[in-house]
């Protein structure tokens, strides 16, 4: 994939980077070492790519440009703080229409406990972009690394997967607090957040840990909405949960007591769906049956 | 104007800000108390508008990119430190172009002292975007404030100023040395760059300090390329140094014994071109003439 491919190249050019931490290919950069644990992340949503003007409220679409970006700072078991904000508007929007973007996107920030600190606006012939950047403070030793994952690590998931397409890529709760309680009681060994799927991003997490994972199909928590969806769409509600993109949930590794420690305490907001082994790959447990998984999700 | 308004608009919901010693108004914003002065800008340049694939270099429009930022980082007396990049590549662009796109931009991050440490890459179908948010760090008591002019006051520029359509907007060094330079040994009042024109920038300055100024059409530097653009536009050279945008120049408003001794041992960079006054408005003194002189500029 070319964008892939891209940050790969870029990656590999930037991996020296002396004042991160942490660096190109997790969820966000992790300054250092004197900077506090400040951590740093920017995501930019299009028109037609990640969501449809014509359908989506200005309000639903300017609360997403800033819930995506405080979702990476959250996989970092990081407290977001602050926002910036892009605008690409189209001409053709009113000023109650820009107003009505901001609005959503103040919304989500306030409740979330983020400052919008500045930003940037343009009006242009092209479709409307939508971008946040986001900072964010976490102790650096404590940061939810994405290559930390180890072998008999439990995998647990946050909420229930699929069928975002159907409204939750929208309108999700960033996890804010709870993160916050979870980072500061329990140690993680890595984490992602859910963008592209499942099944891709829990797959990119095990490669950059050097690891791969045993999971089963019946304990993958599956949205209703990707019950709904699967019965037009011909692909199975699992399917639709190790598959679909943009749940915005976490994909947590943790050790067994850890993970017992997170049922116990959270048992409405983790599910635990499998472990981590060493050798690489994810195999999907059905029963008898075991596969291997290829990982698959969303492309805009 | 459209964006000015909606700034306007969102400035005034966002002035009360907790976290930010300087917020939405300013160069960059300023977080704070306990924030260590960490500074944090983003802009973002779009095709057509900021620059012209059709005629400019992927390399040049990508160093332009972060140079942007750089500047307004500076325009906050601050060190540039990090930089994260937002591209939209139409689907038109091959790997080698877009690679080209961000070697541009590393090229100008490596001379200026700035990690390149996270970005978000699309492709879409639309205009090429690319845009960067710059993180650096200044000692927050000793930001150059927007605000901060005081009567009597000399106004310094750095450079020389006008025609920057013919090349400088693409390819101008953010004056991150000297900045740190001059930061280190001399208390300035007040500062910004150059984006719209030098006299909406001053005047933008002026606003905020509640202030005015005098300045001298004789000593106001002008740039060989504005010579060289009135001879085709029916402007005067004069009227360009005034009035074009994207000189990424600075404007400092320090005490007369401050701008003595920046004269002294920055003559190649430094000119003083007026005087801050406590009335508002901008005067402009041309021989024996006086005459109020209208903001003008560049409107993309």
């Amino acid at each position: 994939m070319f964008e892939k491919e891209l940050v790969d190249w870029i990656a590999g050019r930037t991996s020296n980077s002396k004042s991160t931490l942490i660096a190109i290919g997790d969820d966000a950069c992790l300054l250092g070492p004197n900077d506090r644990g400040t951590v740093v992340t920017t995501d930019t949503l299009c028109d037609q790519v990640h969501f449809d003007a014509t359908k989506h409220s200005l309000h639903r679409i300017g609360r997403k440009s800033v819930a995506i970006s405080i979702s990476d700072v959250l996989a970092m078991g990081a407290k977001p703080e602050q926002a910036l904000l892009t605008f690409f508007l189209p001409k053709s929007l009113t000023m109650e229409q820009a107003q009505e973007l901001f609005l959503g996107a103040e919304s989500l920030a306030s409740a979330q406990g983020v400052e919008i600190v500045g930003g940037d606006t343009n009006r242009y012939d092209g479709p409307l972009i939508v971008g946040s950047t986001l900072l964010g403070r976490v102790e650096p030793s404590k940061a939810w690394r994405i290559d930390g994952a180890q072998s008999d690590d439990a995998i647990l998931v946050t909420g229930k997967l699929g069928g975002s397409i159907l409204g939750k890529h929208l309108d999700f709760e960033p996890r804010s607090k709870w993160v916050q309680e979870v980072a500061a009681e329990h140690e993680i060994h890595a984490a992602t957040d859910i963008t592209d799927s499942l099944s891709l991003d829990l797959d990119y997490l095990l490669q950059k840990s050097n690891k791969g994972a045993e999971i089963h199909a019946d304990q993958i928590p599956i949205a209703e909405d990707a019950i709904t969806l699967s019965s037009q769409s011909g692909k199975s509600a699992l399917e639709h949960a190790l598959t679909d993109g943009e749940d915005f949930e976490l994909v947590l590794c943790v050790s067994e007591s850890i993970a017992d420690e997170l049922r116990c305490k959270f048992g409405d907001v983790v599910t635990r769906i499998g472990t981590v082994v060493s050798q690489s790959g994810l195999t999907l447990i059905d029963g008898d049956s075991r596969r291997t998984l290829q990982p698959k999700g969303y492309v805009h």
